[in-house]
């Protein structure tokens, strides 16, 4: 259900909810699957998020009821691409997601061999033929004319069990970059970000932006750590408004 | 279900979404009993939060199932006392809370007669009997030495449907004033808040702390209006640690 508090000013789901719920989805399918978290913690990997796209004609209101679909369309040695569909009880379609997904050992950090896991079980979960009508995720091309527009400190609310600022809370920070009276006027589209590396509790993030014609806009966060003072990038968004 | 995204670095569930989940409960409890919002904004009434306070042995950890009782404590002309208790599938507890509600007429925005409301039927809700072993709220006393030690602009997702900052956004921002590292050594065992007056999209938020002698924090929040510059204070908190 659309809860109240995860819902804006029109009474809309704020995107970041339904990205979390796509993770919570793609959490408990793979978890069924023998795939989830939990396992693999236990032999050292863990499914790191690459990627993720998200298009919506429309989005649920308070108190809706929806639907999570979500399915692996296709798996390589190091990748595997997870598609959603989110739905309403009635059955009218709100949108898309499309996700990319890396399995790491937990001990180099370094991406390891998915078919190695239970003799390439992961192949028994493929799902080619289910249509995903939504452009496939880039890697994110940034102009160098993006504009420093925010910093802001790591919170407490932004880490989760991983020890760094969970996925969605990029997508949070981004979209607090345009205020109420931008979203009066304009529909997210569709939102797109290519995660790239880690930031930690005692960083800090300086959020660049970069209007391009039309309505698209491109963000890239960057992470400044607090002791050595160097700068690396985290993730990049692309966002289409209509 | 202790969802992972509302879970902190130590797998434990953030405040917050304690918060909101008993938010929850009090909209679905107070909307089965024929006084919920939605029922509410059609003769221009609505239930605004005063006050609650949370305090919590204990936190449902990542994946753990928990419960949300609530139930009326007992009602006035004007406000209404609602408790919270949290247990886990295993009847344990982990934690109670308290809150105070107003109603109010919506377009006068002063407070109304809730035994106005369905000849008083509000009274067959009451259960006054059922333990609440918590400390009620009180004002939240402060003195004036309180430090200003973060601003920070409303954001698009600090804003619900009410078109002003969410209640739980206050307890947010508030947690993160301190760091990974502070929660690493202390336990949060009491979080009462105190609301005071809303909080608009274009407004700056200022948070002044006060730490006292032994475990106790106060913070105010005061707003700062964009276009007149005036600062009103929109609520207070007072937080126990162990």
């Amino acid at each position: 259900m659309a809860e109240p508090f995860h819902c804006d000013f029109s009474g809309r789901m704020f995107l970041g909810q339904i990205g979390n719920q796509m993770l919570n989805a793609a959490d408990f399918h793979s978890t069924d699957r023998g795939f989830g978290m939990k396992y693999l913690m236990t032999i050292n990997r863990s499914w790191v998020l690459s990627r993720l796209a998200i298009e919506m004609e429309e989005m649920p209101t308070q108190y809706e009821r929806y639907n999570i679909e979500t399915w692996v369309e296709s798996a390589m040695k190091f990748f595997t691409s997870r598609n959603f569909c989110v739905s309403g009880s009635d059955g009218r379609i709100y949108g898309y997601g499309r996700s990319i997904w890396a399995m790491i050992d937990t001990e180099t950090r370094q991406p390891t061999d998915i078919y190695a896991i239970d003799n390439g079980a992961i192949d028994q979960w493929i799902v080619a033929d289910k249509p995903c009508p939504i452009e496939k995720g880039g890697r994110v091309k940034m102009g160098d004319n993006a504009k420093l527009v925010r910093t802001l400190d790591v919170g407490y609310n932004d880490i989760d069990i991983n020890g760094h600022v969970n996925s969605v809370k990029y997508i949070e920070h981004t979209l607090d970059l345009w205020g109420v009276d931008w979203y009066r006027g304009h529909h997210l589209k569709r939102f797109e970000i290519a995660y790239v590396a880690e930031t930690h509790p005692s960083d800090r993030l300086s959020l660049y932006r970069e209007q391009t014609a039309g309505n698209e806009c491109f963000v890239r966060l960057v992470k400044t750590d607090a002791d050595s003072g160097k700068e690396a990038e985290v993730c990049r968004c692309k966002l289409v408004f209509s």
